[in-house]
């Protein structure tokens, strides 16, 4: 029995963190095995990884460096962590996935479109998620919601990073309507989750 | 005045990196002004990547893992001190670039081919050697060499995969030779040289 990939992307304050959690927990209830992950990071190389990555000392680094240390990561992270949960029948809940890298590196930051695509591939080891949701909002609203919950360096990079980021991710819905599908993530938590659990009714039959 | 690439190749005990310091040698008495760059490493992060390669405690770490860090630490290399260093006119020399990744990681482990030159592209941030030379000798000498030098994880791989490599090196030598020139180091260190000096003059005409 192959286990189910499902991916959470938006931008910072679109809810996605909350709504990772509920989804977790509802299939939990329904009594699946979850396996919720975190990029970049998920294993103990990932996470040394992460650590270069994150470091404020290492602000000399190159885009194709960083972009090259997401892949790495995630590369790490399918083979050791989420081709075998998928094997043995788990449903793997990941908040952010290469859709993340296409967003905020080719959308945000300007790297070349077809670079990103291509060490997506590379990174993803060719595994592509199930069904991958955008909790997709006004920038104006998440930036608000962001700056509630205290700003970090992406989130620092302003409104118009963020409208770039959002229509990256749209561009995606549209060329991949079956994988990628958009939530409207304005709203109370419950609408929100409810949107959610309806959106992924098709590969997560256990939401109902 | 742009300044001139120059990689050198090959297997384990071909010689190549006490040819690497008579080369450096050679052209800094010729009044050169030189930079040596041994991968991966080379800038602080690339430093920080080569770390994680090279912790014993990593073994879990997967190919394509493997790969893009390699191609990781590169792109900070390239970018922080390669293309500045050419820009104002020196001679760089890297004992292994990427022709290395494309031996050891397609040719001596059976990696993907295209994967690796795909990635070989990334890494490289689209950055040539003007001349590349590959120090080609019988794996079975070149493995006498390297177990009196005291042999390491990959020499430990055997006559076999050493064999696998040195066919990769001259596969690209074969499809780029304007650019990668094999040189017979099977000889006295300096007849080695000598063929070496002569396997550059075009590019460095200082070494006359």
């Amino acid at each position: 029995m192959q286990g189910v990939f499902v991916t959470l992307e938006g931008v910072d304050g679109s809810g996605k963190t909350t709504q990772t959690a509920l989804l977790v927990r509802a299939l939990e209830e329904a009594g699946r095995e979850v396996v919720r992950l975190r990029e970049p990071g998920g294993t103990a190389i990932s996470e040394q990884i992460r650590h270069i990555l994150l470091d404020p000392m290492n602000s000399e680094m190159c885009d194709e460096c960083e972009l090259l240390l997401y892949e790495a990561s995630r590369a790490q992270l399918v083979r050791e962590v989420i081709e075998p949960a998928l094997a043995t029948g788990k449903v793997v809940v990941c908040d952010r996935y290469y859709d993340s890298t296409y967003a905020y590196q080719a959308g945000g930051r300007g790297l070349d479109d077809d670079l990103v695509r291509r060490a997506n591939v590379l990174g993803s080891c060719g595994r592509v998620p199930d069904a991958t949701v955008v909790f997709d909002i006004e920038p104006r609203v998440a930036w608000g919601r962001a700056i509630a919950n205290g700003a970090d360096r992406l989130e620092a990079a302003g409104l118009s990073f963020q409208e770039k980021v959002r229509a990256a991710y749209l561009r995606l819905a549209a060329e991949e309507p079956a994988r990628v599908r958009v939530v409207d993530a304005d709203g109370t938590i419950d609408e929100v989750n409810a949107r959610l659990c309806a959106a992924l009714a098709d590969v997560l039959p256990d939401l109902r």
